[in-house]
């Protein structure tokens, strides 16, 4: 089995680990986030141990964006328009070429999170997944016809426009669009609308979770009619209240209006719209399934 | 230059031509939509015609749906539920495999659309497309990374479900959803809302034209948004007021709000929403864009 290094890099930690899988994952450290070169001089440390032990096939890191995926850009692999003012037009993924020459896997947290539910998790080899998260922000990873999407940009899915419902005058959260998916459904969001400290203070029979269904459930509508995956994983802080799921699931199949009669989506709810596979470790392991991408492209071109 | 069998299927009739592509488009037949067993007699003396003449290396038909278009499914190929009934659960490619041995390629009007623009016309081996049709029905047919896309079922992109304008109480046209976006935007709801015959009859600077401009502009949003197309064609009966276009181009920026920043969406609208580059004979190339995708898949296969 091929060892690979994953480095999943947040705004404030950095955690890494190696190894092939959920299997045998090894060696998992955390790092703070401090400035581009100490961090990489650490990450470089690390990786160094790891090398002094065991044969290393390639490195996979998610970071923090927005970031430069277009591998036909002069900025491929730059972090590029991050708050992080020390972190703007950092050029990551060179800053570890100059180091390693492993092949580097390079995206966002979300297609690591994808990467690794179809890798080892929930989608397990399905052609088409969807993997959204539900937490400080919204946002989505995609596979379609066993590939990662990136396209123009990549899916920024969370800032959908869906329809308020008619008697909700809240305004949103977001500070581009206001009302759009993630300025009504975000954790902020409804801390915001409700007035509490954490979403998880409302009590399960609060109407704010039929509200924050409904309109998750609109998303999960509009994303099934427009790219038709085949499972659904939704993840993140704000799925973490287990009445959410089967609230949305119901939804979902009021607002596709019987429309849709295809089994997968509406005659199998549970196993179309679920939660995600992996838990402790998902974040990394999502690296190490991005470094296995780019060891897998590697040996193709050679 | 290989040649192949196109066939467009429509209710009312099927149209068929053969060639490699729209320079050497040959034998244009249009015939009549009858019987199951007479339209593929029709086809078949067509295609035993052109076989005559020249060699062939592959079918492709772009056929009236919903299809299954799922090659696991022991379906694949048929017709499913049409309301033409004796067209319900018949087996299109089946009864063309029993009497031809060539690839043939098999997809919705929309697949073979965006693959005739991918390949002849305004999107030319761009990884990542979507056509739009607005005309009687609104839908959507999608390439992402250079591969149709299809899913569980196939993109219904034209239902999905939009912010309705605060002062509108139109309830839409769609008998599934009522103000969905083809509720909302299509050919019959403009003639329904505005009680005209035909679209056409509505004045440029009628305010009917920025409503359809708005609500076609919240959906390429969410499009852009899910997707990160490089490109959109959006063509259809509607889209023939010359007008129209500029008007979505204006609004989905206002409804981007700022956000995405890529310069292929935002800084080159005219060159990332645009007309389709074939106009006559578009859904027979489509239908011989399919054909070659078969045939190269077979050839890939051998």
């Amino acid at each position: 089995m091929a060892n690979f290094i994953g480095i999943e890099g947040g705004g404030t930690k950095f955690v890494c680990a190696f190894g092939s899988g959920p299997e045998d994952l090894q060696e998992r450290v955390v790092l703070p986030t401090q400035s581009p070169a100490e961090t990489i001089k650490a990450l470089a440390e690390y990786i160094h141990q790891v090398e002094s032990k065991v044969k290393i096939s390639g490195i996979g890191a998610s970071v923090f964006g927005p970031l430069d995926l277009d591998p036909e850009s002069p900025t491929y692999g730059y972090i590029t328009s991050t708050p992080k003012n020390e972190w703007v037009n950092f050029n990551f993924v060179g800053a570890l070429k100059q180091e390693f020459n492993y092949p580097i896997g390079f995206d966002t947290d979300v297609n690591a999170a994808v990467m690794s539910e179809y890798r080892w998790g929930a989608a397990q080899n399905l052609s088409d997944v969807l993997y959204l998260t539900v937490g400080t922000g919204i946002g989505g990873g995609l596979i379609i016809n066993h590939q990662l999407v990136h396209g123009a940009m990549h899916p920024e899915m969370g800032h959908i426009l869906i329809p308020q419902n008619k008697n909700d005058n809240f305004s949103g959260v977001c500070g581009y669009h206001g009302n759009c998916l993630e300025g009504l459904a975000s954790g902020p969001s409804l801390k915001a609308r409700w007035g509490v400290k954490s979403a998880l203070d409302l009590p399960e029979d609060h109407i704010a979770w039929e509200i924050e269904a409904n309109y998750l459930a609109l998303a999960l509508a509009n994303y099934t009619l427009t790219i038709s995956p085949k499972r659904i994983i939704i993840g993140g802080g704000v799925m973490r209240q287990n009445h959410l799921l089967p609230k949305i699931q119901r939804q979902l199949l009021k607002h596709l209006g019987g429309y849709i009669q295809n089994p997968t989506v509406v005659k199998n709810l549970e196993t179309y719209i679920i939660n995600p596979g992996l838990q402790e470790n998902a974040g990394v392991l999502g690296a190490i399934a991005l470094a296995e991408l780019a060891y897998q492209h590697q040996k193709k071109r050679d």
